[in-house]
C-alpha cells in the first residue's frame, strides 16, 4: 500500500464533567487526508483544501506530528499529505487534532502498523502542541480510539477506552465566533474550591459507572461541569438559551465543547437528538450569528479508511 | 420477627483517590448489635458494651438515626438496642457509621423493609451527622449498601454500588492514637490548585473504570491522593514507612483510611495480602505505638443478618 485516504473526525473534549481528562469521538464532521509514499525522504504537505493553514511541515499541526513519528520509525522514503480540511480551526471540535492525529494514522498504516494507539497520540500531541501551546490528548484520544476516552495521565500516556452505549447520539453546534484557547485557558482560576472539586470528580465517577452500566439517567446527572462551564459560558453568545433549550427537549445534558465556542448536547435516540437539533438551531437562526450544527451518532471507530 | 441480631461492619472512606465519595466494606471488623422491638413506644439503648458511650437516645448516634427512621416509619410499638462496640471510636474506619447504619437496618428488617437502602442512608446520616458534625455518606453507604460505593450527591442522595473485583483483600491497620475528624478536617485548605484537582478527577474515573474491567493495575495506578494525604499523613506518624512497606510487599495502593489513623491498603489476592499485613505490622511493632491490624477480604454485602 502506497496511499492511504482517511476521515479524520472531530471530537468533543471535556465533556462537562471530564475537564481536561473526557471526550468522545464524531461521525458526520471531520477532515480528510490522502497520505502517501515518497522516494524523496522527509514529510511534504502538497495540498490544503478548506482553509488557510501553513504549508511549511514544522508549522502545521498534521506536518509537526507526521515528523514526530517520522524521526522514530525513519523509513528510507518520505511521506506526502494531502489536507482536506472540513473542521474549521477555532471551532472547539478538535480542528487541529484531527490533523494531527490523522497524519500519523495514516502514516502507521502505511509503515505496516508498527505502533499502537497510545505511541500514535504521543507523536500525535507534538502536533497538536503546535497549536494549543502545550501537549495535551483529549481530542487526540478519541479521535484515535473512538468512542469516549479518559486520559489517566500524560506522562506516561495513559488512555482509557470506555464504553459507548449504544443509543447515544450527540448534538454539536457551532456558532461562528472566535475564542482563543489562549483565552479560554486564561479565564480559568488556578484554584478552585475543594467543594466544587469534590462534585467535579463524583461527577467523574459516576460517568464512567453510567457509560458501563448504560445508565442513561446518570449519564444525565452526571453531565455538569461546576470547574469551566461558569467561567467560560460568557464567551459564547446564547450559550445558556442554548442549553436550556437542548434541556427543554430531551438532551441529557448540554455543555461547551473543548474550550468553545461549539455546544455539545448528548441524547438518547436519534428522534431525540433531531428535536434538540431543531431547537437549538432556532436559538441562533434569530441572531445574527452564523452557525453550523452537526448531528452524529458516537464513532466508536476513531478514524476512518475510506 | 421480633428480634434480629445482626454485625455492622467497619468500612474504609476516600479510598485515596476519592475524598469525601469513594468506600467500601470490610468483613472481619464490624459491630454487633441486638434490636428488638418493645410493647413502649419510642428508641432505648439498653446495652452498650466494648466502649464507654452515650446511652441517651438523642445524643448516640445509633439512637439519632434510629430515632429519623422511628418518626418517619411512626409505628405503635418501639425498639430497643443492644450494642456490642467492636470499633474502637476514632479509629478511621467508620465506627460511628456502624453504629448509625446498624440501628436503622436493623428496624427496618423488624418492620418488614418499607424502606430502600437510600432511603436507610438518609436516616443513619443523621445519626453519622452526631459523631462529625456534618451529614455525609461516604462510610454509611458501603455499610448498607456493601462492596465499593459512590456518592454520586447527597441533595438529593444518590448512592451508586460500584462492581467489586472477586480477589481484592484488604488490610487495615489501626495506631492507637487520636485524630479528631475536625482537626483532620481543618487541615485541609478549602482552595486546591486546578492541576492537583484534574489529576484527582481523572484517578476517580480510571478507578471506576478499573472496578468494571477487573483491571488490577489500572486499580494500582489510580490509588493516589494529590488532595487530602499530602496534608494529613503528617497526622499519622510512620505514615510514609507503613505505606513504602505496603507497596514494596506488593499493596495494589495504600492510603489512609477516611480521616486516619488507620491506613489501608489494597490487594489481589489473600497471599498477598498476608504478605503486606506481616511487612506493615512490623513497622509499628517497632515503635511504642499500640496498634490492631485487620485483613478482611472486600464485604460485598454490607450489613449482615447473625
Amino acid at each position: 500500500m502506497n496511499q492511504i485516504h482517511i476521515f479524520s473526525p472531530a471530537t468533543v473534549a471535556n465533556v462537562s464533567c471530564g475537564f481536561d481528562v473526557l471526550g468522545f469521538c464524531l461521525d458526520t464532521i471531520g477532515d480528510e487526508m490522502i497520505i502517501r509514499k515518497t522516494p524523496q525522504k522527509g514529510i511534504c504537505i502538497s495540498k490544503i483544501e478548506g482553509y488557510d493553514l501553513p504549508f511549511e511541515t514544522e508549522n502545521n499541526v498534521a506536518g509537526v506530528s507526521a515528523l514526530a513519528l517520522y524521526n522514530d520509525a525513519n523509513p528510507d522514503f518520505g511521506f506526502e499529505i494531502e489536507i482536506y480540511k472540513k473542521i474549521k480551526p477555532g471551532s472547539g471540535i478538535g480542528s487541529s487534532s484531527a490533523s494531527a492525529a490523522g497524519s500519523v494514522f495514516a502514516m502507521n498504516e502505511l509503515l505496516g502498523k508498527p505502533y499502537n494507539k497510545t505511541q500514535l497520540t504521543n507523536f500525535a500531541m507534538k502536533g497538536e502542541a503546535l497549536a494549543s501551546k502545550c501537549e495535551h490528548a483529549d481530542n487526540l484520544a478519541p479521535a484515535l480510539f473512538g468512542g469516549f476516552t479518559l486520559v489517566k495521565s500524560l506522562a506516561p500516556l495513559q488512555v482509557l477506552q470506555l464504553p459507548t452505549p449504544k443509543d447515544l447520539y450527540a448534538v454539536v453546534i457551532h456558532p461562528q465566533i472566535e475564542i482563543k484557547t489562549s483565552e479560554s485557558r486564561a479565564i480559568l482560576p488556578q484554584e478552585i474550591p475543594l467543594k466544587n472539586a469534590i462534585t467535579q470528580w463524583s461527577n467523574v465517577g459516576s460517568f464512567v459507572h453510567a457509560l458501563h452500566t448504560e445508565d442513561y439517567n446518570l449519564l444525565s446527572d452526571s453531565l455538569n461541569d461546576v470547574i469551566a462551564e461558569p467561567y467560560r459560558c460568557q464567551l459564547i453568545p446564547y450559550f445558556d438559551d442554548v442549553k436550556q433549550r437542548a434541556l427543554k427537549h430531551g438532551a441529557l445534558g448540554s455543555g461547551i465543547s473543548g474550550s468553545g465556542p461549539s455546544i455539545f448536547s448528548l441524547c438518547k435516540g436519534l428522534d431525540s437528538a433531531e428535536k434538540v437539533k431543531t431547537a437549538i438551531q432556532n436559538v441562533y437562526s434569530q441572531t445574527s450569528i452564523d452557525f453550523e450544527i452537526h448531528l452524529s451518532k458516537i464513532n466508536t471507530e476513531g478514524i476512518k479508511i475510506l
